[in-house]
C-alpha cells in the first residue's frame, strides 16, 4: 500500500460549449492537468472516465477509448456511470488502483455535454438516474424530488425558504472570483426569494444550471512523485462510497443521505481524521437543501444544524467551515459527469494555495469532497490532506 | 495481495424475456449465484455491475444502486459501461478489489434488456459503441464493421466463406446441451452458407443474436473460501485490459486486435502461463470472424491460422484448444452489458467439472476469457486456473 496523491489538476470552463464536442472537451481538461502536474502523458498507466448521459446528449456510449485518444494516452480505459457520481467512483477506483500498485499514474476525470439539448431533453436525460418505474413514470423529476426532501427536511427539523437563500446567495458569492464558474454574478438574498418557484420550497436560485464540462486529475503514487521530482503535496487518505434504494419511496430516510453518511464513515476511518478536523469541503449541492442534507451526513454540522449553517455563517468563505468556495455546483456548474472530479480539482487547488479564495483557508489541511448520484441513491467521499 | 476465486456463478436463460424487467433478471443471476457459492449475500462488500445500453432500451441510467437492491446486498455498487465488454470490466474491477484487500466477497456481473425495442432500435442503440461522428454517421453499424474487418483479413491472410461456417456450425453444436442458450439446435456448415446475407461476406449465421439475460459471480478471497469452508476451486490468476482507437479507420490494424493482445499479454503475465498452456477457451464471438481474431490475439494459433481452425478441428469440442463450447455468442446470446460475466461464469463450470459440455475439457486445468467491446477497441482478458 502506498500513498496516492493528487498530482494535477485540469478542468475547462464550466457553462455553454455550443460547438465543442465530448472529446475536445475532456482533452482540453487533460492536458491542463498534465500540465499542472509535469507528468508525461506517456506515464499514463490507467484512465478511469465518468460520463453520465452520453448516450443521449452526443448518441455516444463506450466514450473511454475516444476519451483515452483525445487525452492521447494509450493505456486501459473504463467509464464509470453513478448518475451525477459518476466521476466520483472513477476516482475512488483510481485512488484503489494506486494504493493497490497496480499503477503509478492514473488519468481520472470525467466529461458532460448537456447545453446541446434542448432543456425538456435534458430533464428527461436526468431523470434516468431516478427510477424508471416508480418514479419517472409517475412524474418524478430531479427539481420535484428534493423539493420533497426539502419539505420532509422542514417537517423533520424546522427550517425555511430563506435559509435556503442564504445558501444560494454564499455559493453564488464564492464563484465570482472562479475562472471556471458557469455563473460569476453575485446573487443576493433577496434575489434568491423573489425567484420563480420551480418545485416548492424550491425556487430558481435553489437549482444547479445545465452545463457543459469536464475534469480531470493526475493521480500518482507518492513514489512515482518523489522519483520523477513531481510537485504533488496533496495526498488523498480516504476514500468511500455509499448506496441508497434509488426511489425516494423505498428509503428508510427522505430528510437524511444514509448513503453519503456511509460514504463519509469508510473515507474518514480509513483517513483517520474525525468531521471537527475538516478545514474546507466541496459538497454536491444540485439543489440548496442537497447542501444542506451533505454538510450534516458529513458530520461537518449536528443533524438538524445544516439548514441554518450559511445563515449562520458557519459555511460562508470565513465561517469555521467553508463549505463550496468553488461556488459549487449551484453557481460553478453542474456538468454531471465531470462534477466529481471538479470537486476534488478545486479542494486540490485550495489545499495547494493557488485557488482564487485559498485565502479564505490560509492553514486549511484537510478537506473533503462529497459526490452525489440521483437523490442520493450513490455517494462518494474523499478526503485530502496537505502532506507536505 | 491475496489469491482471488470465484467461488459462485448464476446466469439466466439467454434469451426473449418479454415480461421480465432488468431489475428482474439480474436478482435472479445473482440469487443462483450465492445459492451456487454457499455465501450469503449479507457478506458481500461491493457491486461491480455491467450494462450498456439501459438508458435506451429500459430508460434506466444508475442502475447500479437498484441492481444492488434486486440483488439483496447493501454495499458499494457501481456501474461499468464498455459497450460489449461492460461486464469483462466489471470483473476485472472486482478481481482488483479482492486482490488488493478491500474486500473479501464482491458481486460482479451484468444485464441487458434488447428484445423488447424494434430490431432498429437496437441497431442503432448498439450503434453508440461506434465512433458517432466518424463512423455512425457515415452509416456504419456493426454487422458492416466486423465485414470490413473480415474483408480486411482475407485480404491480408486468406480465408473464405466456408471458413467462418465452420466457426458457426462449431459454436451451435456446443450451445445443444447448455441449458442457458439461446438457440440449441445445430446448425450444418451447408445452412450457414446457404443463409441470406447480412454484410458480405457475413451471412445470417456469423452474427451472434439480440438477447436479453443476467449474469453474475460471487468473487472472494482465499482467505474468506477457507475461512468459510466454501468451495471455490477456481481461481482468476491474471487479468489484462486493452484499449485502441475507437473508430476503425484510426487503427494501425484492422485484421488484428491489439486491444486484446495487450489484454491477453498482460493477463498472461500476471497469471505466469503461456498461451500454449490453455486448455479452454471463451471468446468474443459477436461475429464468426471475431473469434478468429480472438484466437489470434491470445496467441491460440499462429496469425492468419484463426481462420481455419474451426475446419481444421483445432477449436471444435473435442480439438486441442476447444473455443466456445458454451456456443459463444454465436449461439448461446449476447445480452450484451452480460456477456464477459457469463463467458467466465461458463468456464468456472467448464474447470470444474459440473457444464454440460466438461466431459470434453477433462483434465482442462486453465481456461481464459476474452471480451470485447464494439470492434476491439476494448477488451478484456481473465485467466482463470483450478486450484485445488
Amino acid at each position: 500500500m502506498t500513498d496516492v496523491r493528487v498530482a494535477g489538476v485540469g478542468l475547462t470552463r464550466f457553462g455553454d460549449h455550443p460547438d465543442r464536442t465530448g472529446r475536445d472537451l475532456f482533452a482540453t481538461a487533460a492536458l491542463r492537468a498534465f500540465e499542472d502536474a509535469g507528468v508525461p502523458r506517456e506515464d499514463v498507466e490507467e484512465l478511469n472516465y465518468g460520463n453520465f448521459m452520453g448516450s443521449l446528449a452526443e448518441h455516444q456510449g463506450h466514450q473511454a477509448p475516444l476519451m483515452a485518444e483525445a487525452a492521447g494516452v494509450h493505456c486501459p480505459a473504463t467509464r464509470y456511470e453513478s448518475a451525477c457520481a459518476s466521476a466520483g467512483v472513477a476516482v475512488r477506483e483510481a485512488v484503489r488502483t494506486v494504493r493497490a500498485g497496480d499503477a503509478d499514474v492514473v488519468l481520472a476525470g470525467g466529461m458532460e455535454r448537456m447545453t446541446n439539448l434542448p432543456t425538456a431533453e435534458v430533464t428527461e436525460g436526468l431523470a434516468i438516474a431516478a427510477d424508471d418505474l416508480f418514479e419517472v413514470r409517475e412524474g418524478v423529476t430531479f427539481p420535484g424530488a428534493y423539493a420533497l426532501m426539502a419539505t420532509a427536511y422542514f417537517d423533520a427539523y424546522g427550517g425555511e425558504r430563506e435559509d435556503l437563500a442564504h445558501i444560494a446567495s454564499k455559493n453564488h458569492a464564492n464563484a465570482v472570483p472562479n475562472e471556471y464558474a458557469q455563473f460569476r454574478s453575485a446573487v443576493s438574498v433577496e434575489e434568491a426569494m423573489d425567484a420563480p418557484p420551480v418545485a416548492e420550497p424550491l425556487h430558481l436560485y435553489d437549482a444547479c444550471p445545465i452545463t457543459d464540462g469536464a475534469s480531470a486529475l493526475v493521480i500518482v503514487s507518492e513514489e512515482y512523485a518523489a522519483e520523477h521530482d513531481v510537485d504533488a503535496p496533496v495526498a488523498v487518505t480516504g476514500v468511500g462510497q455509499g448506496t441508497d434504494r434509488l426511489a425516494l419511496a423505498d428509503r428508510d430516510h427522505v430528510a437524511r443521505t444514509p448513503a453519503a453518511e456511509d460514504a463519509a464513515e469508510t473515507a474518514y476511518a480509513a483517513a483517520g481524521v474525525r468531521p471537527a478536523d475538516v478545514d474546507v469541503a466541496e459538497v454536491h449541492d444540485c439543489f440548496t437543501i442537497a447542501e444542506v442534507l451533505a454538510i450534516e451526513s458529513l458530520g461537518l454540522v449536528p443533524r438538524g444544524e445544516g439548514i441554518t449553517a450559511a445563515r449562520d455563517g458557519r459555511t460562508t468563505a470565513d465561517g469555521d467551515v467553508p463549505v463550496n468556495l468553488s461556488g459549487g455546483l449551484k453557481a460553478k456548474g453542474h456538468p454531471v459527469g465531470a462534477t466529481g472530479g471538479s470537486q476534488i480539482a478545486e479542494l486540490t487547488r485550495l489545499l495547494r494555495g493557488d485557488h482564487p479564495n485559498s485565502d479564505h483557508v490560509d492553514d486549511a489541511e484537510i478537506g473533503v469532497a462529497h459526490n452525489a448520484g440521483g437523490t442520493v441513491a450513490s455517494a462518494v467521499v474523499h478526503v485530502l490532506e496537505v502532506a507536505e
